[in-house]
């Protein structure tokens, strides 16, 4: 990453003030049962996206004070300068479907790309007050487990691994039908999860996430942590292309190719 | 609740004390990778059955040292006097899967049975620090959202309801079956969970888990705190007898009866 086109500014503190400000916005609207009672008012008012509109709108106003020549591509509102070099990918609440179930497996995604690359990631989880962000080269944790450097764990085989993914529903049938069978020699599949499965796998816990349908503010933003720790993330075919929504990461390069083989079919 | 039984011991700050000794033996072995570790030593080391065995051990000699008359049922030893009039009933890590994949649905259950009826309850998640308990008659949290009342909301038809369940994978086909009726009709299903779907009933956020398969030790402990907060929970025939395993937690008894309609196959 070319640190010097940051000029003066403390780049890894702006991204964690983006974090800050991001989860203040959103805290209110989490576990609250203020859609309830306003429905039954007889007003339309949904608390998933009045936090999702409130966090983005912040991290957009502190991103034009300190970088106004960036651009900016999020959820919620119309592209800013979309083909400025460096570009902002912000994903106020990936996991909407938890944080309306008031499960804490959502987080906040904040990612910069250069020339389209991401170059810089984080996820922010305010509840629990954890962050797992990085460069593509490293990749950090910090959080009520500690301070420390984020890295993948060996997974030489399918048979050991735990796979994750936000759910088989989501996937058309013949992705589904490619994906069970992955499923079936895993040793661990668990659903659900979100942008935490991908810092799952950066943290070492978690082995293979195989997902499709994805948004690039999805998957953009995490790429930098995965691959800081270590891991991989490549589309189903195996290239660096994702914006065909098929996705897959892994810890372990042994791991990522047989589950590939299986995807492609063979 | 027959407080006078627990004589002069401050019956709640004890529960407590249970949960953070619990925590304190669970958390050194989440999100490690010690288990990965030891095995390419040729050790076989399970981190979670070693957190499971840690925290009930601590649990239990505090449980004797201040209640020697009482008994204890756990998931990792023996029972303890199980014929007494007051039986305690743990399950330290109660979501062992999302434990492995480094997930923070996951809690520890403590319970204490008055003649075989469950009197009190405490879901404790000891990363994300917060607590939900009740005796049946209120329920109340503690955590990063505050010290307040738990409370059940509205629901009045399965068409706005969200349902929680840890797996549909988890039950036999005839039940399974059965499920997904309820699933097709209801706002939002969600998957994952274990304990927290139930404290999420009690919170207000979910209104309807429907399971199968439980043992006794995973649903006791929880249904002070989810009666505590107005909500319910019977088996799938509507009875209080869960020793079948098929359980259904609701915070609205309209929703709970069409669900069981639907459970009930007509």
């Amino acid at each position: 990453m070319e640190w010097a086109a940051m000029g003066a500014v403390d780049f890894e503190n702006f991204v964690h003030e983006l974090a800050s400000v991001s989860g203040q916005a959103i805290l209110p609207f989490f576990r609250t049962a203020l859609g309830v009672e306003d429905k039954s008012r007889g007003a339309v008012f949904d608390p998933v996206t009045a936090a999702d509109r409130a966090a983005e709108q912040a991290m957009r106003t502190l991103i034009r004070r300190t970088f106004p020549s960036h651009g900016v591509r999020g959820e919620e509102f119309a592209d800013e300068s979309p083909d400025a070099d460096y570009v902002w990918v912000l994903d106020p609440i990936d996991g909407t479907k938890s944080f309306i179930a008031g499960m804490p497996a959502w987080g906040t995604l904040i990612g910069l790309t250069h020339e389209d690359h991401p170059v810089y990631g984080m996820m922010h989880q305010p509840f629990i007050g954890e962050r797992f962000y990085g460069d593509g080269a490293q990749a950090r944790y910090r959080g009520p487990a500690g301070d420390r450097r984020l890295g993948v764990r060996a997974c030489p085989a399918l048979e050991e691994a735990v796979l994750m993914t936000t759910s088989p529903l989501l996937m058309g049938e013949a992705d589904r039908a490619l994906y069970v069978e992955v499923e079936k020699r895993a040793r661990l599949p668990r659903y659900g999860g979100d942008c935490y499965a991908y810092c799952m796998v950066a943290a070492g816990h978690v082995d293979l996430v195989i997902e499709t349908n994805l948004n690039e503010y999805d998957i953009l933003p995490l790429i930098p942590i995965v691959e800081g720790a270590g891991g991989l993330v490549t589309n189903w075919e195996g290239t660096g292309d994702l914006s065909g929504g098929r996705v897959i990461a892994a810890g372990d390069r042994r791991v990522l190719e047989a589950a590939l083989k299986v995807l492609q079919g063979g």
